[in-house]
């Protein structure tokens, strides 16, 4: 069977403000033949751009080396200016192991990349999410406190040298921060209420970080074009917190608080056993052995050999 | 992207009762590049295989006749002796459209296999399912009756010419069945009762052939090892009657007969779009593009190509 591997690597540059330059990543994204770019986003107000690599681990790890080797040519740090928290020039690089690939295997290729930029390119590097050699590195958003302009001081601090590379950033390209970690789903739910109140109750109940579901984030906002209020999440381990776990709960919140569900919305890409569970679970199926059961896993074999 | 057929023979052969020809039969299942031969069940009872393959079109038709082939060397009909109706030495041929294949494709392939067993094997056939010249052909079990004993007789009746080859049986292979039809999902659903007439009144109201969904086909059981009723399902066209419809009826026809679901089974492969239905359907899905948004069509695509 095929392994692969996706990887979605963050560059702080967009197409609307240096189209040569991406267009330059496009190039580099599709130059190692056994990986695909499967989609590019690139977003001017966040001067940011989001790449979908999917490949063989090979492919995907020597395509992901070249990509942060192009960003450092063509990206000075100093000079970006853009809405989203960034800190190098290749922001982030997440590998995600999509099919006959282990988490462990993906915390490899994390700390292999990590240390040839390093070797090759002198960029630095933190190990987040499941590659994290500390707890308060597994959480991006703690690695990239201080963003690009604060990242000098805070390497210097005890506790945060890189994992990879001296303590001082690439004078351009800044740091990275590489990690293993599982698909993540983006699922929002809608509320019959234009009380965004009730949302962001709802979404504090359900949320790992006020005591909720482990592996979900949520927050509650307010749909303006549609007067509807909305949870919107982050599932970022669909195996430990199901979505239709979560649903009942936002179902039996809703109620609670005089309202009910309209609907909802998977945002983007989704593996198919996330949507599978749904079915074992509402349809009640017992012993339900999805690899073995669901015909399109079967294609990908035979295709995939 | 590529183009995916299956195909489900049946033959009029064991492995238990003719174990050298059922090997047989294997060997020219694996013949042709491009075809797999992806599950082989016997039935010593029944005196029948039934083998699925998948691959490309030009390679399933090609395997479909050499298999019409060799069963006809290797079974002579007036000596077989089995519990299930039977026409032929090959009973039934139906091609299912899998991956980028239209069912109009289909019925092309099953028009050119009949032409071309009649012409190079001499053995006639019927076409049925969706490949039907006229309605009474749809059903196979209609096509059937009679089985290989009576079709001397039946062929001769003015309706019941067939679709290739003379009002004859071949002397030893009897006729074949050949037809395109949409994928086969076999759904039961289990009840908190010991009293198979609530299945049975249930599976009456649910199945087309007493005014129920069109395509359903239902019966009533009582699973005897666990003392419970179950309602046993075909769904012949999950895109014409989705699984999630068909549940919530069941659900609200045991609760009006005062018990209820305990759970229920897929049996066998059911296609991936059959069970995200329920995803859809049970999270109130708002634009959800299953083909877009599953990566595994993504991964199919991908490595199809």
């Amino acid at each position: 069977m095929a392994k692969l591997v996706e990887c979605i690597p963050n560059f702080s540059l967009s197409k609307e403000k240096n189209e040569a330059g991406y267009n330059a990543l496009i190039e580099v994204a599709k130059s190692v033949p056994g990986c695909i770019l499967f989609d590019a986003q690139t977003d001017g107000n966040h001067n940011r751009s989001v790449f979908t690599l999917l490949g063989s681990p090979e492919a995907v790890e020597e395509v992901a080396f070249r990509l942060a080797k192009k960003a450092m040519e063509l990206i000075d740090m100093n000079r970006h200016v853009g809405e989203h928290s960034r800190m190098g020039a290749t922001d982030v690089i997440p590998f995600v192991p999509t099919m006959d690939v282990t988490v462990e295997e993906c915390v490899e290729m994390s700390k292999r990349l990590g240390k040839r930029m390093w070797e090759e390119l002198k960029i630095p590097s933190f190990l987040y999410e499941d590659s994290a050699t500390v707890p308060e590195r597994r959480n991006l958003a703690t690695c990239r406190k201080g963003q690009f302009e604060g990242m000098p001081e805070k390497l210097l601090q005890p506790e945060w040298a890189p994992d990879f590379g001296e303590r001082k950033i690439h004078p351009t390209a800044g740091i990275t921060a590489i990690g293993a970690r599982p698909p993540l789903v983006a699922f929002n739910v809608n509320l019959a209420t234009s009380d965004v109140q009730i949302a962001k109750k709802i979404a504090k109940v359900i949320r790992a970080s006020s005591g909720g579901f482990k592996a979900c984030k949520a927050m509650g906002f307010m749909l303006e074009d549609r007067g509807i209020a909305q949870v919107s999440m982050n599932m970022v381990n669909y195996e430990v917190t199901s979505l239709p776990v979560v649903y009942e709960m936002i179902r039996a919140l809703a109620e609670r608080y005089g309202t009910h569900i309209v609907g909802s919305e998977l945002v983007g890409l989704a593996p198919a056993k996330a949507l599978l569970d749904c079915a074992e679970f509402y349809l009640k199926l017992e012993n339900f052995d999805y690899k073995n059961q669901v015909m399109e896993y079967h294609l990908i074999d035979m295709l995939g050999e």
